[in-house]
């Protein structure tokens, strides 16, 4: 996999920031997309000083990094989510996957961030499911990751789970989630889960404004055969 | 706390039974309540059997369990939850707290387990508030801590998120939750946000059925102030 790189649409915001840090740290390689490809540039720069100059990051507007990867992570704030997707529709390749770690928050148009959004297809990632082409693969993960615990720099305390109607893309996403340090990624189910862990954001997103935290989620009980090896 | 009873309506159902199991292991005194007041009785001899002589545990229907206690949990499925709180009614004294830890899993109305119901109020927890009679509180806690873990006999690997609109009932639910071994307590915020808790419970069921295990959740990255002391 460490030679497919990966493009991270919306990239520039703190998420994007944050996967984008913690992926080249694991030597993979990381093109930010933003729709301005010089705050892209500048975004991957500031990467590579955090990240030492072996990193391979690289810096694009959205659709250029379309066209070098087929292996997308949409960090975008949901108010832009259905219009990225129309802007890259001829963009996106067969055979590619999308993975969407978009929370539909209300505070998108206004609301409170610890509350969603009704998304009429289910979930944000559902609504992209409809809004790539036919060969478009969709996969839900890294809602329940902040940006904060992304940034810092010990492990990441949080378990990624991934939502997928296609086994084999669930398997590359849970690959890439474990090369976090710190991360477990569980297969979360089929596509249509996404909605849960859309709304968990917002709940942790609440915790974290009461308590003052930065808070994450961990599943327990389960045998050590349901997280991925790499 | 100690000298007020806690009684588990639909106790001799597993989720009911451990926390009953739970509560009385701590020293609580505890009433399982059931629609027959033989087979509530039948499951606190159990009980009784499992924790010891000196255990407080009793049986009860479930109208007479509300004449002895203000501090009633709600253990049943979605399918007799309005029923039961309708019949309820006129026993629920003002004063009372009703901790709702239903779920409206589809398998209620022969769908999926991983699945919830849309309930019109938002959830459970919010359609009970809307049934019972002024000035009994509603909080909602307990959705995502299995009953086999409560069952087990080791400390319960899971957090209980407690919400409710009244701050206070909340903390007197959040201090009841942390007796039970294990188990940490968090603020969840308003009522409202039970909707979440209630779908985390499909997508722990949803992760059992993929991975058999019983699974739980916890919250990372918050202060330690963030949990109740007792």
């Amino acid at each position: 996999m460490t030679d497919r790189p990966i493009a991270i649409l919306g990239g520039t915001g703190p998420e994007g920031f944050g996967l984008a840090l913690r992926w080249v740290q694991a030597g993979e390689t990381v093109i930010i997309g933003s729709r301005d490809g010089q705050r892209a540039q500048q975004a991957a720069d500031k990467v590579k000083q955090l990240a030492g100059s072996n990193a391979r990051i690289f810096g694009m507007e959205n659709v250029a990094a379309c066209g070098v990867s087929d292996l997308l992570v949409l960090t975008i704030p949901f108010s832009g989510h259905a219009a990225l997707l129309k802007q890259l529709k001829s963009a996106l390749r067969p055979g590619s996957i999308v993975i969407d770690a978009t929370v539909p928050l209300a505070a998108t148009v206004g609301g409170r961030a610890s509350r969603t959004l009704g998304v009429w297809q289910g979930s944000a990632a559902q609504e992209t499911a409809e809004l790539v082409p036919e060969g478009v693969v969709v996969v839900a993960a890294f809602q329940n990751v902040g940006a904060e615990m992304l940034q810092g720099t010990g492990p990441v305390d949080c378990d990624v789970i991934v939502c997928s109607d296609d086994a084999d893309a669930g398997h590359v996403v849970r690959k890439l989630a474990s090369k976090i340090a710190g991360v477990r990624a569980l297969d979360g189910g089929r596509l249509e889960n996404a909605r849960i862990l859309e709304q968990i954001t917002a709940l942790l997103i609440g915790l974290n404004i009461r308590h003052k935290g930065h808070s994450g989620i961990r599943i327990t009980g389960l045998p050590a055969a349901a997280y991925i090896s790499q």
